[in-house]
């Protein structure tokens, strides 16, 4: 039977860790004494002589840290699924490259982190497999020279500007989990929007009609309202695609006002810094849910717990942007998409 | 448990039908009669104004024929998994916009079309899915230009240069079949391979050893020679891939020659004609596949029939190559990966 709507797991998967790796800015920020790891040098380069290699780097890092923390090793793992924004995915594919694990590539621009949870998630439960990972990443001067101009030309950016994270974060889906870990129990996958935007420094304006579709029709499925959860986590919308899906939201009778967060606006202290409209990036949800969300969840950490309310119950919304650079010279606009994880902690 | 090897689904899922799209080259070759959408204009552009543009279009054409050819309508379709090589897989993203379809991004270089149909496959059998489909494209000029340099310079090509296929594949995977029909029992996934290549004008020999290391591992494990299968069909390892794939199996005691086929020399008349080593592409697999094998498979078709001794059982493997420019102008080799799928057909 045709399921276009909210996806059960046939069983929970669990998370059995979550590592994060941020660069220098990443580290000055709010969420920075969450990190996992971070670059001792501060040149965002992690040891490697290109800012390609370094995120792949970074991978590569998230990825020995999850694993190291859910007291595995790689040959327990059964797949990988990655992505990252620079062009075919090197990131990934040179960040992975050492491990000893099946490899799939993904491509949802900044929504991959969401995609790589939904379909590791699938892959482990739908399979009956062990544990399956998840990991995405981005880097700011990749990411800078590739979509818009070398960070050395110091053009002047637009207020609607988002900053791109550098960062991973990795995460390892388990079939069975600790008492109280959280666990994904159903998703709603995305479908591509298009309103029209085709603004290479406004991403939030073109992401947020895909978290507008996403979102709502989810609580129009499942008849939840929003309060119910105890946080709705957009990717990185940022300020200027906040105040579409808040506004929208509210339009269409649904307030999410007082249980919306984005990781765009979590990550950086954006008064009186040059983060703009705040951070973007597969690396900035990633990076935001595996340091500082999932540890307010109950998963099992060895390192760093993170204060505030404990969470029970919150939706996770990656949205990404899925244009090149080529596709808007060539006056495309630039389609969004959403993808939806539903995550649950029964512990206290 | 932990299930690096042979991956077998729950239950088997069922190719409803297969859509195929090629260019003007591929038009002239010896499966173009098989084809069944070709540019009425021959000038590869499909109606749009662009190369790459074309190349979503084609992909639009693909997903369209295959929905029509099993009888459904878009809203049958439960998920769609699909890739190119363009940047940021522009491509599909562009190409199935339209469709109101929850959408998976993949990238897999020239594996994607094995790679979907994997993913496909588990989303359909393992979650209890409907009809999920699975594309995978690609375009001679706009991967030319982004790769190498732009066609109108006319440079050159090496004898080991293979021709990128402007072609697109879609895949309709059902939950249950026609008697007779095709369908995917089971899968091993590619692990990425560096074996030191790095010559962006040798795609066989950086794509060989990921297919040798997945072939090994699948007729290790099932315990099956190569004779049982009436095909082993590899993606677009072209003439200098071939060659090393069978030295290297017979070095390990496989004799594959009486049954190996490759997609990138059977898709156009290498002699004679300026295709050097073959064709390529994540276009070129997904192509001959739906087009001149399927059908031998007694897939149910509304269109043409092709000649050709029954196939019964078959593995499809597809290879790629997972750098980029930008990797290889930095000083890194030319990582392989090879998905493969066992495709078995009961019918007569």
């Amino acid at each position: 039977m045709p399921q276009k709507g909210i996806v059960t797991l046939p069983r929970p998967v669990f998370f059995g860790s979550a590592a994060s790796v941020g660069g220098a800015e990443e580290e000055k920020g709010p969420l920075g004494i969450y990190l996992d790891v971070t670059d001792v040098e501060e040149d965002d380069k992690f040891g490697t002589d290109s800012w390609e290699a370094a995120e792949g780097e970074m991978q590569k890092r998230a990825l020995t840290t999850a694993i190291a923390k859910a007291g595995l090793t790689e040959h327990d793992i059964d797949a990988v699924f990655a992505g990252d924004l620079q062009n075919q995915c090197v990131g990934s594919n040179y960040g992975l490259l050492d491990f000893d694990i099946p490899y799939f590539g993904l491509y949802g621009a900044c929504s991959t982190c969401a995609e790589a949870l939904i379909l590791a998630a699938s892959y482990c439960s739908g399979l009956g497999m062990g544990p399956t990972a998840a990991v995405a990443s981005s880097h700011n001067c990749a990411a800078e020279r590739q979509f818009r101009f070398p960070i050395e030309y110091g053009g002047q950016r637009a207020p609607t500007s988002q900053w791109t994270v550098t960062g991973a974060g990795a995460f390892l889906l388990l079939p069975e989990g600790e008492p109280g870990a959280p666990k994904i129990t159903d998703f709603l996958p995305g479908r591509s929007i298009d309103r029209g935007i085709n603004d290479l420094n406004n991403m939030g304006a073109a992401m947020a009609p895909a978290a507008i579709d996403t979102l709502k029709r989810y609580l129009d499925e499942s008849g939840r309202s929003p309060d119910s959860f105890d946080l709705i986590l957009t990717g990185d919308l940022g300020a200027e695609g906040t105040r579409i899906l808040r506004d929208f939201m509210a339009s269409s009778g649904y307030d999410i006002s007082g249980v919306h967060e984005d990781c765009g606006l979590l990550i950086y202290d954006t008064e009186g810094t040059d983060k703009h409209a705040g951070g973007s990036g597969c690396g900035c949800s990633a990076t935001v849910l595996s340091s500082a969300i999932l540890p307010r969840m109950g998963i099992p950490e060895r390192c760093k717990s993170v204060p505030g309310k404990r969470l029970h119950d919150i939706l996770f919304m990656a949205t990404g942007a899925l244009m090149s650079p080529a596709s808007v010279y060539q006056g495309n606009n630039i389609p969004g998409i959403c993808h939806l994880v539903h995550i649950v902690s029964e512990g206290s």
